[in-house]
């Protein structure tokens, strides 16, 4: 088989294509052909060798991909050759409350991800994705795909006619957006340009808010809901958004705390939140439990992840520079094999 | 003000169109001038005078009506002279659990229904109606409407891709496949015609199972469901459908308990609910704060409930005939006021 | 009757006795004669006249207190005179997820609250308090007894077993060590000297730190959680003590957000936060639902809120004047009557 | 290693004590030294070849039993030599919904159970058990413990105040009267002898009901709770018993379906389920993670499980044989080794 590793270190420097001996699957597990993989923000932070001491060379990097059974082992059923699956996130949560040591079991750090042209995983950690997704599109549902699952369903769960606001226009806002309208709610999304406000429109929001045109965009959320505000908001920016999120969230409703990317250390007003009885709830990717949910709701809507890009095998690094950018709508992908 | 009230005596022989004095709001109460009224199949049973000792005349029939407020009373805000409202089935449940005396609460019996042109609520628990739907239509929302709502709601709470089977085609059936659909779910129904069949299909139902054409849709339901199961039914039937529903219920799944139509005495198998993992769970209507939320669920998504027949009011006791019947396809209302 | 009451506005200055007509109850209220009051830090700054616009004088202060049943209006039932009872800190709030306009049914302000010798509330907002409390204890119900009720109680609700720590040792901390001893919690408490570490270690907390003698309390309470952390946390500190509190919360866990007396601007490290999946839940004060709940549990359990001085009627200010010392061991009540 | 084993057929007759090769831990295995085991009113339907085509022999009976780690496989951390576990009784439910085919991982049929001197199971599936349990006690977690705990917890969880009734006084029963108390509900049970009945009421029972002296049982729990009923029964008993116990069930409340030993086929009176709206809910046994739960609850309280009799490994056909006779109060034990 023929992998992409961190030899040595990380960095660009140290990625590189090597060739590794087959992987054969054992007893209750799964040797997959992978056909895609997607990049998320987090596979930036590993290849930059910031994601702390337990995630170390060699590593074979990133956690969201899809693949075709080849081989089976001992004591495995349902899963016959050519079954297209994806596997978990965290190989170490089936369902229910997250494990204390959910972060031993992530793929690609600490555990060998998915950039490879082969991967053996246990049997039951890997779930059927559905026919009508493209190959880079199935490979997006580990990260992207339920993160945005896990934070519409957390409990109390999303309902028909519930305002969700999501931040941003990334790959699990996309997403976000397409299952909160699948669900039944009415959608609003901040976008920073009006290109992108375009885009997210198309599929299927109901308000988009260009933050550059409307600087206090809180302000138009709370006017677009009669002055309540959102009854749940998919907080993806980060310290920078949080003290507006906290300003148009309705009383008794739930701030879901997704990513960072605007900056780690957040301000928060309490008296905001205690008198409005906000919830602040982190949600990390989820598990296999709701991967296997996304996988079914998808298959019964026929939505579609937005892929942006898509790259050979061979020019697996190109797709961290381009992420590195933020300059694509959608996934990144990459394609292995043929 | 005039309304049909129960004098001296049940059944359509006390059924009286009487003149009463017009009733004022007092503090924290708003006057309504009603504007249609629908019935259920527990106003036949109140007909019949078979709702126990607590209902007792004089009664004015129906809890499910809606009005325009027409006056309010001191301390009341929120409630400008015009807006249409329906006033919550069971006046004394605002949210949570329902109370131990949820009984003593209700309109139509024992407390005075709907079936008359003028009404007084406190304005605490009457709930503004989106512009829509027609007079006819928003009258159906308190019993029918939020008891499908309930049903569909109750924890855990129904989920995009979930598979829901509706029994039947009466009144809270089809207003469940409406609010199935828009909460994502792949809706299931079965009818006792061909002609239902095509009219339930019309509102967006996946799949409809003619019981005539198909005596064991449990086997069916199976089969639709790789084998496993509904997710969730809403089981109408009663005694006569239920050991079949436990039968095609997926492991760990619910089965929503409503009706009784076909009989009260239900023999259940308990190995078949144990093995499974089952929950049967009772939904009779709901809170106010569920009609809240079911009102916002229709506006945002322009829900119509079905209304298969609608009488002047000088021909209220007709629409009791006509619901024995149970010939119509959809409610049967009633408009009050010119 | 007798009241203290703001008048012309706030501060000491403004807080004057004064004798009102007698209340009389409306159709479906209660007249209570009042035994007792309690004070919260909320009342100080009630006092202080920074609770902003919407509360006004003239205003009876305080939220907390219990009275006897006196006479009822019309449509009463099941209050006989000489019924011992709360009235719940909401009005507006009887269960379910809290309204939109929640503040605007508080007991004192925006309006009037207990301190008087008569008060007139709808019978559906009072609740029966246990027979063996003293009136001073069970005064403390309303705020500080369903604070503490309502976040051990938040979804997920707390189980035997389960870790819980407690910041601090105010009237909302002493009852939830109580309340979680009595769930089967293991409870942890902080404190700021030794003598209240004593104090509190006889209400049964399993394990007291005195964060003088142990300013890196947080890996106190990691090191006595095998590393993990508490699974819930009622952080009743504020700005000073949060990014500790989130240091020492398991994986999964919940912080409860319920006081701010360090400050209310508090920094947290998202990554944190998002690693460790937690959830940050404000709870203020609760339900009606909750209050039965609360008060049926302490019923059950015998427990007895603790009273740290009690004050007659007329040296009212004086109550204000202690609270301000933070020098009192438990709560600070009012005798009213006698 | 030595097993009993059901060799060419089911019944007495085939069960018999083998000498078998000593099995090695695979990758991410463990294995068990055994120390002893429980038996459960299944392993006699096991014993009696009636439980379904799925479990066939060769088949070592027993689900529940613990044991000392002696051995692990390549990848096993955290499972020191010495440590006591039990295997969880659903290998391959962790937490979360029950999956579609929970029965084919359950010990003791179809899978290999625990009654051998050494077990090999994943690490992933056996928890620690505490330090103050005898071999026996412990042995009794994996099924009676943890249904009586799914029992409570099943949401909406079991809070302090609440009133739990309890049908009868077996393994279930015993560990749920325990675990009720110490989550701080109000505990009523019924047996049926007085012996029993001092023995319950020694486990910290507030109200035991002896079926013999009260044949109306259900109207005594009502009037002990003023005339509403209990907030959740376990029923132990089936089809004899379920519709007594919908009589004395609180509106709203939950009934926990378990055990049918008085019979497969109960007759439900809808009207009296759908008025009090109440849920029955089957349970059965319930997840690892409910275990590790349990696990830890017994050791903060220092339950101890009722063990009413112990045999040596070389006579466990006679515990089936006592079993039988339903004439031992407490959990029947085999001791495993030495």
């Amino acid at each position: 088989m023929k992998a992409w590793r961190f030899e040595g270190g990380f960095g660009f420097e140290n990625l590189r294509l090597v060739e590794l001996p087959d992987p054969v699957p054992g007893a209750g597990e799964v040797l997959l052909e992978m056909r895609a993989a997607a990049l998320n923000y987090r596979d930036l932070v590993v290849l930059r060798g910031q994601h702390g001491r337990r995630v170390q060379p060699p590593l074979i990097p990133l956690s969201d991909g899809v693949g075709v059974v080849a081989a089976t082992g001992p004591g495995v059923t349902g899963l016959p050759p050519g079954t297209r699956v994806c596997p978990a996130f965290f190989q170490h949560w089936d369902g229910g409350p997250p494990p204390d040591d959910l972060e031993a079991g992530r793929l690609g750090g600490p555990l060998d991800g998915v950039l490879a042209t082969a991967c053996v995983f246990p049997a039951a950690t890997v779930v059927p994705v559905p026919d009508h997704l493209s190959d880079a599109e199935a490979a997006t549902l580990p990260c992207a795909g339920l993160t945005a699952w896990s934070a519409l369903m957390a409990a109390p769960q999303i309902c028909p006619g519930e305002v969700v606001l999501v931040l941003g226009t990334g790959g699990v806002a996309l997403m976000a957006v397409q299952l909160a309208k699948a669900a039944g709610a009415r959608v609003i999304v901040t976008t920073s340009t009006p290109e992108r406000a375009a885009q997210v429109a198309g599929l299927g929001a109901d308000l988009v808010i260009d933050r550059g045109a409307t600087p206090d965009w809180a302000a138009c959320v709370r006017a677009a809901t009669d002055g309540m505000g959102a009854d749940r908001v998919l907080e993806l920016g980060g310290a920078a958004t949080l003290p507006d999120t906290i300003r148009c969230t309705r009383v008794g409703g739930q701030i879901i705390l997704i990513g960072n990317v605007t900056g780690n250390r957040a301000e928060i007003f309490l008296p905001a939140i205690l008198t409005r009885q906000l919830t602040l709830r982190a949600v990390t990717v989820g598990s296999r439990q709701g991967l296997a949910a996304l996988s079914r709701a998808i298959g019964q809507h026929g939505l579609r992840p937005v892929v942006g890009q898509t790259l050979p095998f061979a020019k697996a690094p190109d797709a961290f520079r381009i992420l590195e950018t933020q300059s694509v709508f959608g996934n990144i992908c990459i394609r292995i094999g043929d």
